[in-house]
């Protein structure tokens, strides 16, 4: 497999605030073709610094792409600094040049001494053009090797890689897709899953198995390569079976779905309705799923009764049961859940109360504990559950429990 | 001026859905103490690549950070590959191992075998406790250069580095200091931000003042360059003061506060209780109040009326009402803020109403339609909102739009 690093190139996306998009958008084209990107560097207008980059990056991989650099002005080092990473020298492009002046003519302006500049490129270096920028890009191959020289500006950037570099990559590719499969699961850390699906996945190198987490899920994910993207599928599939033997039901999703996808896509095709009542989690969980298009389906109403008086004005919670458990307790848990399916007179009921924190812990109810029920028409249920995290992480997590009780059930 | 580079380990930081986010606040935290960040570097699991990053970055920079990959599978590489690229050996930490141990034990689990390469520490080098995670980080100095060990996850982190490693980067750095400070700004875009206060901040080289738009707020960023703190924020202060001038009422937090604490803080201080009924925000706005510890003070209750029944029922809009005008419409959203607060019995009542998309738009009442309402002892009030953007984003800005409403009535 073909392996390609990428440089995006100006000082501005080393400061706080930017974040270098170009990288994403490419990596999802060159995976796409079956290239795989090993490593992305952002480098300032340090020509030490970048030379260096250049020639690692030549060295160890097939495919270089810089992003940026190629503007008028001093600081724009990009040219110069990958003409002598390589090696190669400088040449004044007179086509380029022309269609730089012819440009700025466009305008009514006589085009600045500096803009000639962009009309320096590498000796050897095919020109890709550039209708959105006065910088063109640059195609340079030597030894198997190419080096692929970009604008930064996303409207320059993409529309360059399309049209003239999508189709040379793909050629040199070759016949190879890859293919990405995301299984997610609920209730099982990182090493608990490893230890699980070791057995299955050290038998394969292809497809490759990666093991990661994200929030509060686990997530394995499947990379397959072959000529086809079926056969992609195909070697996926084999590999995932066995997994999903090992995991069972703590698998919530084989597509990379979220919870919440599932949670709707479950209540939604057998036609049962829902309602919530929330303690703290604060409206998390109605908002989890009224994010999903279409849950005017099936999510009729939420509550989120942060005070006493709103649990027993709203949900009918018996005040002497809060006097008696707390209002952090299983029988109020329970209470809450039968109240707001009555109110909503839903199929299901779910509830959550108990102490996201930082305050409000003590030594019987620390911060994390968390009660959740679910009710339906027959019986109610409750789990204790002991989070760990912060509030943002416990509140989080107590969601995630509350939908996975929901989704167990519907199993 | 000292200078920086990060290194983000990890392969899925390689694929097109994950940005490294950590690296920009580190770059934030190590521009305030005066230190700048030359390179950022992304690389899987791959041990020659990230050999040689970190060899290239400890010879180039004064300090060098570096980021993930301290996971116990086969594939966290870091560990052993910084050891070989500072020709140091990995040492058993038996202090760490307990650690560890403990935490599984306080989960009532047994360790798993795996784990127990996490307590594998660079030799000499300073162990940084991590109470949010099973891997510690480590802080490795020689020759007057800085290596830094962290672990992935934001959560495990940045206490990490906000208590073991910026005091001694701080000492390190000596006598510059940079501040930055935040002001958020509700209601007017990037440019006409920028028309507004141009007369002002290109006035001044210090403080550097720069326009960024943040989902739906527009932020300006000032950043002073001195000896001290205060002689920054002395410099930041008199910007502040004629910005502050031109934007008036607009500018909503001083101290990149947000919107849901801004408001949190003035209910608090005034005592004043608030209830919400939300339709297409689906628990949006209480979740994001409840977000905020302490919010049981101001918050009591929140309804998520998704279906017309639970408006008639909970709120007690009329039936006829929503007959007449339909559910997405200015009487609806001020009866429902009437409703909300009267069951609550608080100050105030906050709703939304509208079509968050991509489906149920008309072309009467388009995709984008919002109505939010607030409702207090004496009078109701209503604002007709066109949102643009997809269903996430519409959701958002309609939070916002009821959360700021509030506000200046809080004013």
């Amino acid at each position: 497999m073909l392996t390609a690093e990428i440089i995006a190139i100006g000082s501005e996306l080393l400061t706080p605030d930017k974040t270098d998009t170009n990288s994403l958008w490419l990596t999802e084209k060159l995976n796409s073709i079956g290239i795989e990107v090993m490593l992305k560097t952002i480098v300032g207008d340090d020509e030490a610094r970048l030379e260096e980059t250049i020639k690692d990056a030549y060295k160890r991989s097939s495919v270089v792409i810089m992003t940026g650099g190629l503007g008028p002005t001093e600081d724009d080092i990009t040219r110069k600094t990958a003409a002598k990473a390589l090696k190669k020298t400088l040449v004044l492009d007179e086509k380029v040049l022309e269609d730089i002046k012819r440009r700025f003519e466009g305008w009514g302006r006589r085009m600045p001494e500096i803009n000639a500049r962009q009309a320096m490129v590498i000796h050897g270096a095919e020109v890709l053009p550039n209708p959105n920028g006065s910088a063109p890009g640059m195609y340079y191959s030597r030894d198997d090797k190419d080096v692929v020289i970009l604008p930064g500006p996303p409207r320059e950037m993409k529309p360059m890689f399309e049209n003239y570099v999508m189709e040379k990559l793909t050629k040199k590719a070759g016949a190879v897709r890859v293919v990405r499969r995301i299984l997610r699961v609920v209730g099982l850390g990182e090493s608990a899953v490893d230890e699980l699906i070791a057995p299955v996945y050290t038998q394969y190198t292809n497809p490759q198995t990666t093991i990661l987490f994200n929030r509060t899920e686990t997530e394995v994910h499947l990379i397959a390569k072959a000529k086809t993207e079926e056969e992609c599928n195909k070697i996926i599939d084999e590999v995932e079976i066995q997994i999903s033997e090992k995991l069972g039901n703590a698998i919530f999703a084989f597509r990379g779905e979220t919870m919440e996808e599932i949670i709707s896509l479950k209540l939604s095709v057998k036609g049962f309705t829902l309602a919530t009542a929330e303690s703290c989690t604060g409206g998390l969980i109605a908002e989890r799923l009224t994010e999903i298009s279409g849950s005017s389906k099936f999510f009729m109403e939420g509550v989120v009764t942060y005070s006493n008086e709103a649990k027993i004005r709203t949900l009918g919670v018996k005040r002497k049961l809060i006097e008696k458990h707390g209002a952090v307790s299983a029988e109020v848990a329970e209470a809450m859940a039968v109240g707001v399916k009555k109110r909503a007179g839903t199929d299901f009921g779910i509830s959550v109360t108990g102490i996201a924190g930082p305050t409000g812990g003590t030594d019987e109810k620390p911060v994390g504990l968390v009660y959740i029920a679910l009710a339906d028409d027959i019986h109610v249920e409750h789990r204790r559950l002991r989070l760990p995290g912060d509030r943002h992480l416990i509140r989080w997590r107590a969601s995630q429990a509350a939908l996975e009780l929901l989704r167990r059930r519907l199993l």
